[in-house]
């Protein structure tokens, strides 16, 4: 294996261990040589990648908000629901990704668990707000939307939704199961739908999300 | 001033700073001394009611169950729109109290600050939880629900909502304004009734609350 490709193997394999560590115990109880030794990665090997507790968790958020864009990114081309359809597909992406990734969960503040979600980069919830907003002005100029709500407040509902099943998926003992989110997120659709969509738009939509959505969001990396 | 009633007020004053403290700096974070010198307490009166950090966080999490109960006890009478409106009136509470109350949100694990979710005593997310279920119960036994959603869904869908609206009303920068939840409680009801409430019921229904709503949930303590 060539050298670059080990080192951003065990880059990526600290980055997982620390969201993981965050997650689990909280920024500030998390000390780098748990992170280190979880990640199987030397005390040297780590310094020469990340120089403290703070650019990990920089790194953290700057994974998340890459493997968002990927959520988000995955469907560009034309779907028969338009940009409503994108966006319910991407609300399941996202709650299943917050259910089985630290990585997602701390870098968006999702958890419940002392994260640090202050010092995280790219700043992944901002992100997310900003691709819900955007996305539901494109359905309403596809005609798709009523007008019965505010596109702001929408907005806001869904995204305290999303992070709020983070808190949910994220069970206080690790050894749980983590619940399924597919059947909530899926009841919130039916319940929005008949409001938000226009009836022509609300036909083609499929609240259980469209079949063919990629694997979990931390696999291809 | 009695003895008892002083004492009864540095407990309050110590389970307050406690709650800021983890909310701002995380559970591992905050100490002793920081948690004492903001509540204007000596180290010693302070051993004299909590012995460590975890009975400090078990006590605030006592504390935001009682603040639970009483936004869930306020409308024990009767109300035009019933159990439904009774739902959506404490759904607003319970937004602003998290907005307000770092005792709430601590206690409900809602915050993106890192918290300490675990340690909290008296499971005020569970109770938010059976509260919620059983007000749609409630509701159902009225016949004011449609059948169009299965309840425990609904009840997961409410519970993350509610949850989320806590992320997002606690802003990172402590000296940011808490962004304004009201409008976006409103929309989410706006959306949700005509698909959940039957259309009688729905006529009755106030979806940005009943006036006479109390004061914020620690000012009467």
């Amino acid at each position: 294996m060539a050298q670059q490709a080990r080192a951003q193997r065990t880059r990526k394999a600290l980055i997982e261990s620390a969201a993981e560590m965050f997650d689990r115990h909280g920024f500030a109880l998390a000390s780098l040589s748990t992170i280190s030794a979880h990640a199987g990665v030397s005390k040297g090997a780590m310094h020469f990648h990340f120089a403290n507790k703070e650019s990990l968790a920089e790194a953290v958020g700057a994974a998340a908000a890459q493997r968002l864009a990927r959520i988000t990114d995955r469907r560009r081309g034309h779907l028969p629901g338009g940009a409503l359809q994108l966006l319910i597909d991407a609300t399941h992406d996202l709650a299943r990704g917050l259910g089985e990734d630290a990585v997602l969960r701390v870098g968006l503040g999702a958890g419940h668990a002392p994260g640090h979600y202050g010092a995280c980069g790219g700043d992944p919830r901002g992100l997310w707000t900003a691709w819900v907003g955007e996305v539901l002005r494109r359905a309403a100029g596809e005609g798709a939307m009523t007008r019965s709500a505010p596109a702001d407040a929408v907005t806001a509902t869904l995204v305290a939704t999303t992070l709020g099943l983070g808190t949910l998926t994220s069970p206080p003992d690790p050894a749980a199961p983590a619940p399924r989110t597919d059947a909530t997120v899926t009841t919130l659709w039916n319940l929005l739908l008949p409001r938000l969509a226009t009836t022509g738009a609300a036909g083609e939509l499929v609240p259980s999300g469209t079949p063919g959505r990629g694997g979990p969001p931390g696999a291809s990396e």
